[in-house]
């Protein structure tokens, strides 16, 4: 593992940075590499912004959101690479792989890895999201933070630590909040851009999809499905699901929440969310899936209702119960 | 309006005291009441916790919850008595008003008032919470935190400013939070608690309600309802509608969001909620209700279809638009 001082030196020398975070990106992604990249900008540095997939309707307030593009030309060349909230160029995607051969590559990441791809890596598993890293990037290289690099790092911060009320909203993550909204960033515009920015058919389908709660109360488990007929009779597609898992969850005496999507093909595909006592990224990975302790999924071959016996038999296994 | 100096000494002089919060009591109300009595009981007075609703479930988990009692023996004497998060016994309602008459008063709130009831008042509407100042009054006090009292005070500041992401969530709140964490405080168990103990009708309840969803795009206006009906279907009350503006609030481009809910004669109660660019507690006085500029409320007497069209037409003036 690397450290900051030689990452900062390693930047110094930089010219042209391209700068990639995982796919399906999320507000940890994008607002740390929106933050690194306008930090190095600042420093005189090239920068490019890549994500393979669209910047997502509720992160396109972001300062710099649409730098993000998602394809490199073929001539494209740079000198040094950062990843982050990633550590491996295939978890970016798309034509990011290709780009960075033959280029120095650093990762900046807070995710258990297995191994790294970085020439230089800044890894710490505790940090509650790739943003506290960025920010600390930042105060060890002297770039001093504004209301653009704030509101960047708030929202990375405030979607890894579930608005502060995860685990990992510890007393220097609240410092670090004290540190972002004196710079400038504004909880209530963030929070509103994040949370309050659905289109109305997000609700169509969540009334229909509340309406197929099921609650095992026995084993402390409760789930949703959305079908492909709800999709089409409201004119929604799988990334309108996002946070439905909060829902089942949300109910008093549930360890475990399931949502159930159904594919195009018509397999089942399953999110597991854990309340913690119940390993989900295990069960996911006995189904071929994988993921989190507290967040996993998988997708089921073959019959569905037989997929969601086999998946109520290895939950309550783990859970030690006989469901009712 | 006093000092945390006077209150203190006050208190210190105090020997059975009388501590109520206003009905309908919310995380800051039953935090704070129960932060303060607590403080006060480690400096050896006799504290009497009052509220005249029952603890909300999503309340209960806070330290010496079950010991607030809804109504006072005839002969109960107190030599002092604190109201919080509100500034008048009426507020307060059940056997209060009456008990407390002769007896010294002491207020400690941040809503905006008119006029306050309390010998001593320490009236802060800047405070984000009632919990703030109940905070500086242990630290002026040199009553030191620990795990219990940051609990209750985690949940008063938490509930009042959303999680930390209302516009009240400046720098000093963050600092406060940290303190409140390092102190003992578990934002992850305190949100579950508050936020994901639910009873599952709660969510049957929410199917239908948002199977209702109106959007005039053209105002900015959402709205869902809740009728009689929903309730008998689902077995649930009004208790469980708490929250239910947010869904409509959430939808991209709504600037107010309505939710009616079908009184049992009848009659047609609405609750709504705006961004900030709509004043609804002017909204709302119109129709004999009041509220804040952010949340307010009313009840229509007469036909419900003629009120809803009453509103509509208000809104679309306040907004300046004509609707759809």
């Amino acid at each position: 593992m690397s450290t900051f001082t030689q990452v900062i030196a390693a930047l110094k020398q930089a010219k042209r940075i391209l700068i990639g975070s995982h796919y399906n990106p999320d507000g940890d992604a994008l607002g740390s590499a929106a933050a690194l990249g306008i930090a190095l900008e600042r420093q005189g540095k090239k920068v490019t912004f890549f994500n393979r997939d669209p910047v997502p309707f509720n992160l396109t307030f972001l300062p710099h959101a649409d730098r993000f593009v998602r394809t490199l030309p073929k001539d494209a060349s740079f000198d040094t690479v950062v990843i982050v909230d990633c550590n491996a160029a295939k978890r970016v995607g798309g034509d990011f792989e290709k780009a960075i051969k033959g280029t120095r590559v650093i990762c900046i990441d807070h995710h258990q890895l297995e191994k790294t791809e970085g020439d230089l890596t800044i890894l710490e598993p505790d940090a509650a999201a790739t943003g506290v890293l960025i920010m600390r990037f930042l105060e060890e290289a002297k770039i001093p933070l504004d209301r653009i690099l704030a509101t960047c790092l708030f929202c990375a911060i405030t979607v890894d630590t579930g608005s502060f009320r995860y685990s990992n909203a510890t007393p220097d993550v609240f410092l670090l909040g004290a540190k972002l909204v004196k710079a400038g960033a504004d909880p209530y515009e963030i929070s509103k851009a994040l949370e309050e920015n659905y289109p109305a058919k997000r609700y169509r389908l969540l009334a229909k999809s509340l309406a197929t709660l099921q609650v095992d109360e026995q084993l402390g488990i409760a789930s949703i499905d959305v079908t492909q007929q709800m999709f089409k009779e409201t004119g929604t597609g799988p990334d309108l699901t996002e946070e439905f898992s909060s829902f089942p969850r949300s109910i008093r005496g549930v360890e475990v929440a399931l949502f159930f999507r159904e594919l195009p093909d018509g397999r089942l595909k399953v999110s597991m969310r854990s309340k913690g006592h119940v390993d989900v990224a295990k069960i996911a990975a006995g189904f071929g899936g994988g993921g989190h302790v507290h967040a996993a999924g998988c997708t089921f071959e073959g019959d569905a209702a037989i997929a969601r016996k086999k998946l109520y038999a290895a939950l309550a296994a783990a859970i030690g119960k006989k469901g009712t």
